[in-house]
């Protein structure tokens, strides 16, 4: 007998943990589909004309290989004390949010609340967010959150624009304002035609603007009272905007109690780790009477069927469908697991402990402003809240490198001035490393007295609400997010079909490294030096999704898909004016793009022009090219979506980018459906300029319930020189060195949310090139499969010419409507079976798109598949007239414990309604709601907590 | 205007985070209790002639200091690769498992399954745990787990005393064995009077013994067939006990092919990380004739109220009602969350990985051998499977010292060998580094030959149970962890209110330390100079123990609580032994002990002498008195609990020392009650000489779902010298110092499971001396509280001269039984309201005994009181015959999502039946199944998964 060793490898990530199907599931599943092998199917599926020719390279690691390389990698940051501020502040992450949050699968795997039903425990966790913020700022109205806070200024800039009767064209932009924020507003308002104005509050003359933004406590630290330049804004019906800091209004006079209109700013320290720039959740809160104007996700207060009070997203239709060619904004994704966090450490410390909190920093300012006064140092403004500077002339260099001695981090302002900001983690210690940096020995006694007015001081209380009075034992604070989490249905559960999403594993492994102290505790403004490993890491990120995408530069900098796709537009438009063709201003997009496309070349002050679909689906190629003559010199690019939105493989791709290139434009190719592309096609191989990656979808960064999302963009050589900037960090460079700033930021940090980009890597490292390419091909498998088991119950629309879907296929119930079945009917069906829905009606009215990923396994699509058929049986019932749609399981879903204790009238058994096949019996997840009625919580917009409310339900 | 700074901290863990109560909370319940203050009502409860005097002196950290800290003593641990074998092994947690298992609250705060209805999900871990186990080592029943290896070793030995049928009073312990594993044995069998013979299996002669242990992998690596040596065994009826490694029997012929009647070993390197020692789980296996002579707890497989599959833990009254003086073993906690992990690790893997790493393991130990034959070293044994040992002669020291160098820990052997491990992380690069240890430069090429004869390749299948076949997708593994938690009831979610299992607040600050690698990877004999951090955080822990308890010294060795008593005791006779008192054998116990105490005072060969209970449930002191006057001379020790079982303060403690002391005895002073006297009374100091601490009680390690725990035992200064040594580290130290062995020791490590003192750690350090006093007033003010609110609905037995009850109180239900309600009714009506039921006919039958502890909020217990309340309405009604017991929702408790689906025809509404008062509506918790059929379970014990089990259970 010889020994016969088996050539299984229990670490290999790519194929045993990420790709769902095991080898004997996918025989079975290309069967079905009626292939011989997974290579003949996307021979079928991806022409031949537009393949890949060079396969990915690099080897894949194991899970331990892959941590114990972070760790490496990790052990090259230097973690110093960085009293940098400016906008991003040291903060203490309560443990139990750490890991009952961030590092909970229950959450940070968890879609968009699109569907209520089945996402009441974060739409409870937000609407605490919108509470916090607009008791915080003393504004009514608050959203959701937003990218980062100088997108969120950009975003209150054009809010103005629509909202103020002024028709001044000017915006006036306070010196005090972070000088990323000032910078992306230039970004933002130069395509617009705003003339941005920079200076002091002083200056304003408010006839000339429709808006200001002023900043408080301000990038240098001042502190003071707008009300008199806000009311001049007022009489001049302009509106006025104020950037601030939510720990310093608990003990400032607030926004609201000085006449402003809008208040934004970040909520990052609220326990959020800096992680070299994000993520962190932005804030905005508004007059009542613009709420509707306001961009970004809305949680409302609603009713479910029964009359009970339910959670969902207002205003929904403004952002899911959103205005396309009409938009305003193209604010997509936010950062929901960020403003969770920041939500939950409010809860967690209460009004008193935020106060307190504020006051350790603020006591701790002025004591250290003390003490350097006495020592004879020049130390400015005034009045500060956790910033002051110090004038150090010709010590600068000696002062910043006497500092980083004491392991701290200074603000080089200027060549003469250092800049100081303390927070939530400042010491006696870091307290007295700083005075000896001034060459001060020791540091004063502790004393409570106020380093600004005492009519600065707040008058009105905040944070009234129950939620926030709650015992903070960390029992209650635990028990309180399992229940939230309890309530929701997120991948941890069951697999989330969303078309267009992405929705893939966020492996346990890619997560761990972005809480490490290494990654989360830098500031994105600390000496390139001290962050080694994260250029390490970027740069080699970046190198990789060159070679996936087959572009030659890429920028981090896009915190969002959209962000991407209205950088890459800039991008384009920066390279047209440095070639004389700044007049080209048309861009096509094709009928069915997403929504955000348009909206996106909005921003950027491009016309749209739309082109039409062929029956097929595809781009109309005729009245593409005939579009692309009519706009001619105009012509400045085109954006198309590859595989198309309709899932599809589209043949004529090439000759659309010829066409434009023919014009002089450039073709931007939407990479939301990248999942399908990695390894077989590169778009900037088949024609694409520049393309937007979304990171949260095919490159593994998890949805965190609505965020956080990178956007980065790989754009071709030609482009390079005209990335986003940064006002810290220079031109576009991977790597740390740095080239001189031409085109403005995009995002208020260099590399966007730094510490998710290593999730992105991760994912790369462990998949390997072939790992990376096979996912590509069993998500094409996994959506053909359930095609193919489908298309008898539901039509599948936009096949192919090979009859093959690319890694989404689109059902299509709209005939089942005459009968009185709604596409919501199913979608709510399925939460009965344990399902997350599909896409719904996009980007056809009346369909589902379903996208499996290579993550699923056989076994639970067939799960799918299952209620999916069985939905279809219980359709038919009503289309033959056995029961009515409004009589049936359809109708009444989803079915919640409620339905089941009551009296039971319904026309067909309990045990229909409730386990229907395909839902698990033991494991049943059960929603807390009924359906929730959309139209009365939008026409009762209610987005703070419900006042009397409790955040227990025990009955008495 | 002054601005009034408020003086909250809000970094004040013990009072906002660890305590439940608020301070608005404790006026109110100080109210209810009838008391002016906090210090009234311990000034009631306590005596005042028993206080402590000084308070604890030392400062709290808040979390973020904590954490700080331990990064800080993290860092002053050297990870080295440790190739020491003999036991511990590296291995690789999977990611996944980490994050979801042992950083999940959900599994990590569970309670030991004895209510299986809430407990169904941890209930399948252990058995897919069993079913591995009797799997890989051929023997058809297996155990959920036992301490540690060498503990295992000597369970197994006296299980062969109990079962074998010769009468010889020898044990063969083969040298092959570890050396803990022998010492361990060695120690268990002195007072049992069993004669341990050490020697090559080639010496045993079996008709001089009950049974034998041979183990293999050998200490040193030897692989062989035992037989022919088990064959003389039987040929003797005597026993056969194989100690041997999971991981090797991959490959290697099982224990019972060879005829094994038990296999122990350790799971460890089934992903569970070394944690300087551990915690990780022991098994055993046995023939199936013996399983109920089996110790430790055993999952079994029964039936529910309708029917449904349902597992328990079998043969339970073995356990909870343990057999007391008639007991052979005292085990009670076990290993119950690292044998989840190590369950999930092969699920995970599957057998197919499990032989690849198997074969991994295995191939580079070959390799290695060759490189090192090649080079001409003396390689031993001639069969292995991942351990050889090489002759070096005097270079030993310059061989250690270079491998040092590459960063290898080797194993010393004698003066002139070393040996070296192999495990699942050793890569290409170890092996280069290791051969470079040895001036040998390079590797062979890797080569597929066996290291053992072919004979010993295993020829049967295992793990072929469709679980172990499960998609490895790591989608899948996440969901099946989530689904199996989801069906259980922790602290996560409702408090547990079990008396004397004092299940606090497990914070995630103490928590988190455990899994950075610095503390995860250290190998508990590695040498103690790379264990710097770990012997800073055991000595500080031992002095605050010391101060707490007023003892002098401190073992840290005990791996649970009843180990503690055991090596109290131990300890107690060792010093009576060098008194020149070595008859002294008499132990005077009280009734109302835990069972453990005279399990282990059996163990150790001593009489147990019950003493009478006073009517008030304390010592009856004249029956005490009596009773050592009659021992005399014999008197070894008396045990007593403090409070007393019955949650007494008893004012004659005193007098119970002094009585044991005047005649010679040692007070054993049981610490399972010390959460009633941390900063209020020392042990030490009101006449106890020994006690042990339930870390996992008092200390805030979490439960697991039935341990791990540490049960360290304090002394006073007499008794120091014959604390539990080891062979690896010597005499009893605290802090790395060498001291000769002269007491051999009780676990298998010399620090138990040393990862897990970090927790207890860490607690001391956030609470401060000032925070443990108060949380033992809280503790003392909840459980008053509890007996306040209910006294009037349930008579509270035992309440003190004063009225008053410690942290605990016990309701007595046995009025109810004459109308047919028992205890059982009223713990699965709880289950309804979504609570676990308290600790149940313990100390007394028909009681329920409660407590709170002091991380309980008013809100949680006012719930828990509502519901208690309800179900004495309940009780009423059928008092009251308004409804049968029988017809009543407590009898029909508890209430499933089957029952609402089926047809109802019970006497009561569905409403009341599901939602009793105190139940949550939205957040409630569904048992997965109706009352679990004890009976049934037990008269068919099953103990691995059923044969057509699917862990899925979607309904097709």
């Amino acid at each position: 007998m010889t020994y016969t060793p088996t050539d299984y490898n229990p670490y290999d990530f790519a194929n045993r943990r990420h790709i769902g199907p095991s080898p004997a599931e996918m025989a079975a599943m290309l069967q079905v589909v009626g292939v011989e092998s997974l290579d003949q199917l996307i021979d079928e599926t991806i022409p031949a004309a537009i393949r890949q020719d060079t396969p990915l390279t690099w080897a894949p690691l194991a899970e331990h290989e892959l941590l114990a390389k972070m760790r490496e990698v990790a052990g090259k940051n230097r973690v110093m004390t960085s009293l940098i501020g400016q906008g991003y502040f040291g903060t203490v992450t309560p443990p139990a949010i750490q890991r009952n949050i961030l590092e909970n699968p229950a959450w940070y795997t968890a879609y968009t609340p699109y569907q209520p039903e089945i996402a009441q425990g974060r739409l409870e966790a937000l609407l605490n967010y919108q509470t916090m913020v607009a008791d915080l700022t003393g504004l009514p109205v608050a959203n959701a959150s937003l990218l980062d806070e100088a997108t969120a200024a950009a975003e209150a800039m054009t809010m103005a624009e629509r909202t103020a009767k002024s028709k001044a064209r000017g915006f006036f932009v306070d010196r005090g304002c972070h000088p990323q924020t000032i910078a992306v507003i230039r970004t933002r308002a130069l395509p617009l035609g705003i003339e941005v104005i920079v200076s002091a509050p002083e200056a304003l003359d408010a006839t000339q603007v429709f808006g200001a933004i002023f900043q408080y406590p301000g990038t240098y630290g001042h502190v003071r009272d707008f009300t008199a330049e806000i009311a001049a804004l007022h009489a001049a019906k302009a509106i006025a905007i104020v950037a601030t800091d939510l720990l310093a209004l608990c003990m400032l006079k607030e926004p609201g109690a000085m006449g402003a209109d809008i208040a934004i700013g970040s909520s990052q320290r609220f326990g959020v780790p800096m992680g070299y720039g994000g993520p962190h959740a932005a804030f905005m809160s508004c007059r009542d009477d613009l709420k509707r104007a306001m961009p970004g996700r809305i949680v409302g207060v609603s009713i479910d069927a029964r009359g009970n009070k339910a959670y969902r997203l207002a205003l929904q239709t403004r952002e899911q469908h959103i205005r396309r060619e009409k938009a305003t904004s193209n604010v997509c994704t936010a950062q929901a697991l960020l403003a969770v966090m920041a939500s939950f450490y409010a809860v967690f410390h209460g009004p008193l402990g935020l106060r307190a909190i504020a006051e350790r920093v603020h006591f701790s300012t002025t004591r250290l402003a003390r003490a350097l006064k006495a020592a004879g140092a020049k130390v400015a403004p005034d009045a500060f809240f956790d910033t002051i500077t110090v004038e150090v002339g010709v010590g600068q260099a000696g002062i910043l490198a006497a500092a980083r001695h004491e392991g701290l981090n200074l603000r080089k302002i200027g060549t003469d001035r250092v800049g100081i900001t303390l927070d939530e983690t400042t010491d006696e210690q870091v307290l007295i490393r700083v005075l000896r940096a001034f060459g001060i020995e020791g540091v004063p006694p502790h004393r409570a007295t106020l380093g600004f007015p005492e009519d600065m001081v707040r008058e009105t209380e905040y944070l009234t609400h129950p939620v926030f009075h709650m015992n903070r034992a960390e029992s209650e604070m635990m028990r309180y997010m399992r229940r939230l989490s309890d309530r929701d249905l997120a991948l941890d559960r069951a697999m989330i079909p969303l078309g267009s999403c992405t929705m893939k594993l966020n492996a346990a492994a890619e997560m761990m490294p972005i809480t490490w102290p290494e990654f989360a505790a830098l500031h994105p403004f600390a000496p390139v030096e001290q962050a080694a490993g994260y250029h390490e890491a970027i740069s080699d990120l970046a190198a990789k999704l060159c070679e996936i995408t087959g572009y030659d530069a890429m920028s981090m900098q896009p915190n969002s898909g959209a962000q991407g796709e209205y950088a890459g537009l800039l991008t384009i438009q920066a390279y047209h004016r440095a070639q004389g063709n700044g007049h080209r201003d048309i861009c096509l997009i094709p009928v069915s793009a997403h929504g955000t496309n348009p909206a996106s070349a909005q921003m950027v002050g491009m016309k749209v022009v739309v082109v039409k679909s062929a029956p097929n689906g595809d781009v109309d190629l005729e009245d593409f090219a005939a579009k692309a003559a009519a706009a001619g010199d105009n012509l400045a690019a085109c954006m198309i979506t590859y595989p198309s939105t309709h899932g599809v493989f589209e043949e004529t791709v090439r000759e659309v980018c010829d066409i434009t290139h023919r014009h002089g434009g450039q073709v931007y190719i939407d990479g939301a459906n990248m999942n399908a592309m990695v390894g077989l096609v590169q778009p900037g191989k088949i024609g694409g300029d520049v393309s937007h990656l979304n990171l949260h979808k095919t490159f593994a960064i998890p949805h965190g319930g609505g965020g956080p999302g990178m956007g980065p963009i790989g754009v071709k050589a030609h482009l390079a020189p005209y990335l986003p900037g940064h006002p810290e960090t220079g031109g576009p460079s991977a790597g740390g060195q740095r080239v001189d700033m031409t085109e403005g930021p995009v995002s208020a940090a260099p590399y966007g949310s730094a510490s998710i980009l290593l999730i992105s890597w991760a994912y790369c490292l462990m998949m390997g090139g072939a790992g990376l390419t096979q996912a590509t091909r069993v998500a094409i498998l996994n959506a053909n499969y359930i095609a193919a088991r489908l298309r008898g119950a539901y039509p599948v629309l936009f096949m192919g010419n090979r009859g093959r879907v690319a890694h989404e296929c689109i059902l299509d119930t709209r005939p089942f409507a005459e009968h009185g079945v709604t596409v919501d009917d199913i979608a709510k069906r399925l939460i009965d079976n344990g399902f997350h829905a599909p896409t719904m009606s996009w980007p056809v009215a009346g369909t589902l798109m379903v996208e499996p990923t290579e993550s699923e396994t056989k076994a639970e699509i067939d799960r799918f598949i299952t209620a999916l058929l069985a939905i279809r049986a219980e359709i038919k019932a009503v289309e033959e007239g056995e029961i009515t749609a409004e009589a049936s399981p359809l109708r009444h879903a989803p079915h919640t414990v409620e339905d089941l204790v009551a009296d039971w009238t319904r026309a067909y058994p309990r045990e229909q309604g409730c386990f229907p096949p395909g839902a698990f019996r033991v494991d049943k997840y059960w929603p807390p709601v009924g359906r929730v009625d959309n139209v009365h919580g939008d026409r009762n917009l209610i987005c703070i907590c419900p006042p009397l409310e409790s955040y227990a339900d025990a009955a008495e």
